[in-house]
């Protein structure tokens, strides 16, 4: 599979720039919304970009390694925190509602039968990974038609119109998952990219660090996107990464979230380096692996608000943020237009 | 004058945190939100906190010690900007109206006559300071009824049914006064709190501390806030500081921009220490003296986006998050009402 991202053009940085410093400010004045309104006219190829139909889609699976205590809670959590999204109770709901963002829930692979139901987009590849203590987490073929089933659904939303989304995840168990491929795609030593998750003590601390040394003394640490994908990955993160190719090919804004987007993000990005282009990093998490992540990515998030929630909720709080840089490139006056002295 | 601000009672501290602590999250994962729902719920005495009628104030005013150089800008700049503002053209125009925050321009002493105008409140002291080079910026007359006038402003709102109001401020030069006011409230040398304001270069930043050196020599360095106020200050400043102590008075909750902003905060809790209880800390402005102001008063802003252009732009920026921190305590559903397991 390859995929069709271009790098960003330089064609429209030099306009782009003039009009942002003719904008009634001193330059530079309005700092990362400056950066930020000119990485969104590059993507969209304009001086007067819009943000139509934005989504955030949270995908969430089960991951086999959840029942072997990696998590301060059950992975029934999983399936429970689902049914919260769909009833509109849980904190991704607040956010988006608040935000104007069109939410959409994505069972990429969680252990229980929802039915159909509004909000929930079908798409179980299986009711959870294998335990990767004992086995990759899942085959090759799963993991294939998890990345297309992610890419299919970023195209069907372009092909609606959107040409904005945020990421967001559920999963009991995923920051191991995500701790295990940033170990692998990056540099960072395992003791420094595994932290407490949703909340484990030091004793729960130390256990999923013992698990997850041994998982790697069975699994390896494959060096390559795919292969750590199938080896430790969850079917959320592959599903993520393959929306994530899939909307920079449409030439979307993506907006990534924690420590958990992030590592389906280093997959997609080692598949298609240009990926990162089109994305704009909401917030540093407190897991500490995030910020490793970041490192290893260039980024800079807008956010640092000491959140380790996920679900998208730090995707979702950037989102003004974004709406204000297309906002002041698009409506401010110019010094000319405004009657106001240049320096 | 004295000003009756009380300290926040701990009435509501536990119940508060239980009622945050239920919500289907793990414990602290909203972070900075959390600490913010919970001033918030204290100030207004109540586990279901509400945001009514927000205003943002941009208060105006210009500087006698304008023309002597401190400043990237010609003084005229000052009343330009206003114009930009009621034409609705400006960086804070943009914001407010995204935010959905009533904007109102406060003329507390531009030199200017714009006569009766929407949006705009009269309250000019004084046509522009007395050039604090060569004597006192204002008289202690002028002074208190700057701060009279600024308590009444805010009290009007108040009556009005707002609770919740950010400050902005407008005037060229005043980024001068904010830092001979900072060397005076807190124990910076004035090195460390002179900065480039709206773009001087290195030249420019010279003449600025030069200048300044000289205003200090000339009217010493008051310790109390009242004689640094008039010594030094502007009147947006010290109408600013007036409401913001007649806000948090009224158990208001204060947004607190930038630079300028902080140190009308300065004097305000110099007069009534109780004031900061009240106030969110938007954002940390790149003007290098206003993380000494925040160390000062043991704050920790929201965002941190290398803003340096006033008008209350980092407020506004700030106020969707604290929107969704009484968001998510006023609507995300509890672990027993969603039927979530907990750890």
């Amino acid at each position: 599979m390859t995929y069709a991202i271009d790098a960003l053009p330089d064609t429209h940085v030099a306009a782009l720039q003039r009009a942002i410093d003719s904008k009634t400010k001193p330059r530079g004045a309005l700092g990362r919304l400056e950066t930020l309104a000119l990485q969104i006219g590059r993507i969209q190829g304009t001086l007067t970009p819009a943000l139509n139909r934005p989504h955030l889609l949270v995908f969430a699976a089960d991951h086999g390694a959840a029942r072997a205590g990696i998590s301060a809670y059950p992975q029934d959590v999983t399936w429970q925190m689902v049914e919260n999204f769909l009833a509109g109770g849980a904190a991704i709901n607040v956010f988006a509602r608040q935000m104007k963002l069109a939410l959409r829930i994505v069972d990429a692979g969680v252990a229980h039968d929802f039915g159909p139901r509004e909000g929930l987009i079908a798409a179980k590849i299986a009711p959870g990974t294998a335990n990767y203590l004992k086995a990759p987490a899942m085959s090759a073929a799963q993991r294939d038609k998890a990345l297309a089933t992610g890419r299919q659904l970023a195209h069907r939303l372009a092909d609606g119109g959107c040409n904005a989304v945020g990421f967001g995840e559920m999963g009991i168990g995923n920051t191991a998952a995500a701790s295990l491929l940033t170990h692998c795609l990056t540099d960072a030593p395992l003791a420094r990219v595994v932290g407490r998750g949703t909340g484990l003590d030091d004793a729960g601390l130390d256990r999923k660090q013992t698990l997850l040394g041994t998982a790697l003394a069975r699994g390896g640490r494959p060096a390559d996107a795919l292969s750590a994908l199938a080896e430790y990955g969850g079917f959320e993160i592959a599903m993520m990464a393959g929306a994530m190719l899939g909307a920079a090919e449409k030439r979307m804004l993506l907006v990534i979230d924690g420590f958990i987007v992030t590592a389906a993000l280093l997959v997609a990005h080692a598949l298609a380096p240009a990926v990162t282009d089109y994305c704009v990093f909401a917030h540093r998490s407190q897991e500490g692996g995030h910020s490793h992540q970041l490192t290893h990515l260039n980024a800079a998030p807008l956010l640092d608000l000491d959140l380790r929630l996920g679900e998208g909720t730090g995707a979702a709080l950037a989102w003004p943020l974004i709406q204000a840089a297309v906002g002041f490139l698009n409506d401010m006056a110019s010094f000319d237009a405004a009657g106001v002295s240049e320096r």
